[in-house]
């Protein structure tokens, strides 16, 4: 029997699939967008996980029940098509909810939509203007592709055309053709400036090897990473990881990627789930129709739909165990997606040490990490999602963002105040990248409580800071659902704990922290679309009581929103109680991204870590038992790579 | 004829050890501190390093004049020791310029001063009190020893006794024994508490592997870096490092450990020096003599004296190049530390990476990196100091703190508000590590300027911000030396560029840029010692001009100061034009580490990285060249790792 949090298999996909299908009148067409796992009521998945760890659980343990969420275009006789959601037991094999979801949201975007399109990079419509009508919109960003290389992958990005075809989904009409400007510094936001020969200062930049001018460099070589006595990890049929007094299960839906549930460490329960819960980004050209660029990867795109089958030793180096993933075809049918997600393990330099000065013994010990890694393309950009473990007790949360800028033209010899000209003819426009990361924790059990930490100075005097050198550690509670900023200046920490779990060496309540990165948050006016639509990109940190299917810091439908709607800024204005109760943390974290050259034509990485760590949960260093043993496969550079001096 | 950069060899060190001992009377005893490579003045390097550029060496060449600094004391028969620093001439063998030192000041301390206190850990001693003569002092943190063990490395860190003797460093007399309070919340600052048994309420805390209760684990499986060809990067007998098209030459003093010089990428310069410039430690228990816990590492004890003996296999990883160093021993002839710096390539994930959807195309290359790394041990703390290069043009200073906590005794059962009880009678108390990395940029040329680049929301107006998407950026060139602190609101940048050479893509000056990380600044009161005496601490970012031995941000003598006297600050006061000029760039970040229980008994590292990178500098993605071979030692994992599932 399927473990509760197991993906849906590809038999129960279509088991699903069919249940749908047969509840659905004869005559109308469905236009499958979705079908995944539906997690069980959290009360329900608690009392089962209690169970299986006390070792408890048997065939006649009763069970969460086995759900199929199913996302569907409902195609009827007048071709009108109508978004519905069904939720299927499996087991029950039944319809047990139906949802004619309302007009004004729109389901995410699927990559056979764009099969109609051909040398157009289809792109969501961004926020709606007021002007439009609510229908389900694409704008084609257009680019030229330099077929003299007879070469597929030629870069087409660096031709950038500036006109903007915008299609209806639904009936695949091009419905209006916006004329985006091309001028620089001094231009109006509305000029047409350029000439006849749009792309004849466009360059080729291209990035695949057999393209390079001058080849790939000959310099680099090989360093490898081998486990010749295999990984260290174990890992079951149901996706249960186990890894050095680890213990947490993978999970994978088409709208987060892959996700991380009941999370334990050397048998005390640390958190109930963490997901990349959403990101936004918004493009700061203020000449339209720009100010709609602005994606929701995850509620529009999904960053399960858009995961890329993982290549062994090009994504991940040394012993690596692959996840398949399922994801749904537009008939409702199942389709493997192989090597969706990977699990490998990585040095990450030293640990600890500690040398003894007086008898010369340091004793050091290496940093091995455990990484599930995913990575995503969305057109043009890519983003590689890693959450990673180590022995001390750390669980990161690493966003890397690569891939290619999302780029328009500008006219020859212009520069622009709305971004970066990386290549002749192709401006690079500002924008920004936020993420959020939701944070459901379950630090020795579920009642958790949300702590603020600073650490504030204080004026010298005679009675408490004689010297002056005494600062003073300030915490408080977050007593209602609220958001909290980050404020490095107060060295603000933010910490989960259960105040009823005292830990027994500092008498402080046991607890994991983090402190939020005090990155840019969202520079749009927070009357613009841009802001309504992703309120939770406004402040860094959020607080509210957990409910049952609230998981999307944007809201569950971003494609076109006008409003952040059931995001994580409406959970908080309920206001509800957080202390001692099952409270969940969303943490939103991001870049402002003026582009440079280097970003053009693959952008560097550019890397952001959310660092969970933990803060008297255990009563030492965890990390203390690891080994302290030498590596012996390492080596001296030989002769062979020193040279005399040149002078 | 050794590069004017290549540290001193032993011979180089003992001939100017007898150059200065010729130059004194025969009567007088000399105490050798340091003896260690004065680089030449920056207008000389320059113009022997552009010949070097060049290929236009010779023999016959003029060279910068090489020479020696010495530090000693000198000790005539009146017994008072009088500080002393002359500057050796090694290819004239002269002596051109000895000073004698003002009383005010004190020589870095050296490990040979402490070989004569036995069981207690010798500390400096902070900034003098107004009421203290000023005298060559320590303070001994005294700790028990547990001999049950048999085990001369047994952490006698967790039996920490309330005494603290003052020595005279020179006259090698106790002065005093000061004894700190060891309450808790509500005791008084000065309360004596503790009861005749002081450590019976301690209990070990062993960190070697042969004296854990439990032992190590078990089931960590060996993970290796091979290099089967040998690493990519080639070093010459003077320390020339080539790899990757990058070109730089490493340097090594007592004071600042390893230093990097004269940075180029391929062919093009990009830093003239980088170096760790000091880090302060200041305690936050305002108990006295707490108070006088102020350690600077690199001022008080020196990041190259203190750094370790590094060992293959645990300190790195793979194919390994160590540089030897040469320190000073107390009758000053030279004695080879070896393996001091380590050199080695590593793997950090993806580089960048692009996927066609049309195509299904992955073109995904590896971020490697070449390391030069050294670790410090300062008592009981460690420091891992690591330079990293990558072919994306990045250079990372990274800094990681580990060891043991400095801590101080409490009674049974008490919590404090000055620290965290990390283990029975053991009280961290709260502190921060507040580093200053030294930048000295030569950004295709000396000439450079500094850039604060900013990002700022725009209110919504139809002229400008019709959808209120747009955000603008703005630019101030620093024109009088002066500090910046970090502003992540802002999105805060730092730009070092050179005004004179113009991105033929972007039109804007090349340069690299960093983002300060906004850590908190130093806790005390401005008006306190701490703070007087740590000035570089209380701002992120610090411009100045370039002066030969102008090095250390918290000035040249930090031992007991009262003050910072000719650091960063000072040099700000100067008020120099610093735009279009040789200009320094400082940066200071830290840590306020408030002790959790998992930082005992020695703590997981804390990681903090400065990352410098290229900024329209290039005219592409520097890496876009990297070849992206699949590594072909990668393994799927073995159905071994593969578990049935429990359930």
């Amino acid at each position: 029997m399927a473990h509760p949090l197991a993906i849906l298999s590809s038999a129960e996909t279509n088991l699903a699939r069919d249940i749908v299908r047969a509840a659905q009148p004869k005559d109308v067409l469905l236009d499958f967008r979705e079908i995944y796992l539906q997690e069980p009521p959290k009360s329900q998945l608690v009392e089962f996980l209690a169970l299986e760890h006390a070792g408890r659980l048997s065939p006649t343990t009763p069970r969460p029940p086995r759900l199929a969420l199913c996302q569907y275009d409902v195609i009827g006789p007048d071709r009108i098509p109508e978004y519905q959601e069904s939720i299927i037991d499996l087991v029950a094999r039944t319809q047990v909810k139906h949802t004619v979801v309302g007009k004004q949201h729109h389901a995410a975007l699927t990559l056979s939509e764009f099969d109609v399109l051909v040398v157009i990079e289809p792109w969501p419509y961004g926020g709606l203007d007021h002007t439009d009508e609510n229908r389900r919109f694409f704008q084609g960003l257009c680019f030229a592709q330099d077929k003299r290389s007879g070469n597929a992958d030629s870069n087409f990005y660096s031709f950038p055309l500036p006109i903007i075809p915008v299609m209806d989904a639904h009936t695949q009409q091009i419905i209006r053709v916006d004329r985006p400007a091309t001028g620089g510094k001094g231009d109006g936001l509305l000029e047409q400036t350029f000439k006849r020969d749009i792309i004849g200062h466009c360059k080729p930049s291209e990035y695949v090897p057999e393209l390079l001018p001058k080849g790939t460099r000959k310099d680099l070589k090989p360093l490898n990473v081998v486990q010749p006595e295999g990984p260290s990890f174990h890992v079951t049929n149901d996706s249960l990881v186990e890894w050095q007094k680890w213990r947490f299960r993978v999970g994978f839906n088409p709208r987060e990627g892959a996700t991380i549930h009941d999370v334990w460490y050397d048998g005390r329960s640390v958190l109930h789930r963490l997901a990349i819960s959403e990101m936004t980004v918004p493009y700061a050209d203020p000449r339209p129709p720009f100010h709609r660029k602005q994606a929701f990867d995850f509620g529009d795109g999904g960053g399960g739909n858009m995961a890329n089958n993982l290549s062994l030793g090009c994504d991940c180096l040394g012993v690596i165990k692959y996840f398949d993933a399922v994801i749904t075809q537009a008939d409702g049918t199942a389709k493997k997606l192989p090597n969706a997600i990977c699990l490998h393990e990585q040095d990450n330099g030293i640990a600890w040490k500690h040398s003894n000065w007086r008898t010369g013994r340091a004793v050091v010990t290496r940093n091995r990490e455990l990484v599930v890694q995913f990575i995503i393309t969305l057109a043009n950009y890519e983003y590689i999602f890693a959450y990673k473990f180590n022995q001390s007790g750390d669980i990161t949360v690493e966003a890397r963002a690569t891939g290619i800028l999302n780029v328009v033209n500008i006219d020859a010899g212009k520069i622009s105040d709305y971004g970066n000209v990386v290549s002749g003819g192709v401006l690079a426009q500002n924008h920004q990248h936020i993420f959020c990361v939701r944070i459901d924790p379950a630090i020795d059990g579920q009642n958790n409580s949300v702590l603020v930490e600073e650490s504030h100075p204080v004026p010298m005097n005679a009675v408490t800071n004689p010297n002056g050198n005494f600062y003073q550690i300030k915490k408080q509670t977050v007593e209602r659902a609220s958001w909290v900023d980050a404020a490095p200046e107060y060295n603000r920490t933010i910490k989960m704990i259960n105040s009823s779990k005292i830990n027994p060496i500092s008498g402080n309540p046991i607890g994991y922290k983090f402190i939020p990165l005090a990155t840019q948050k969202l520079l749009a006016d927070p009357e613009s679309v841009q802001a309504r639509r992703a309120q939770f990109a406004q402040h860094h940190v959020w607080v509210t009581k957990y409910q049952d299917n609230e998981l999307y810091a944007g809201g569950r439908y971003t494609l076109q929103s006008q409003y952040e709607v059931d995001g994580v800024a409406d959970a908080v204005r309920r206001g509800d109680p957080v202390a001692n109760t099952d409270v969940v943390v969303w943490n939103s974290f991001g870049i402002t991204h003026n582009p440079r050259v280097e970003d053009w034509p693959v952008m560097p990485v550019e890397t952001f870590q959310l660092m969970i760590r933990p803060a008297d949960f255990f009563v030492e260093n965890p990390s203390i038992d690891v080994p302290s043993n030498k590596n012996v496969s390492s080596r001296l550079a030989d002769k062979e790579c020193c040279r005399k001096s040149h002078i």
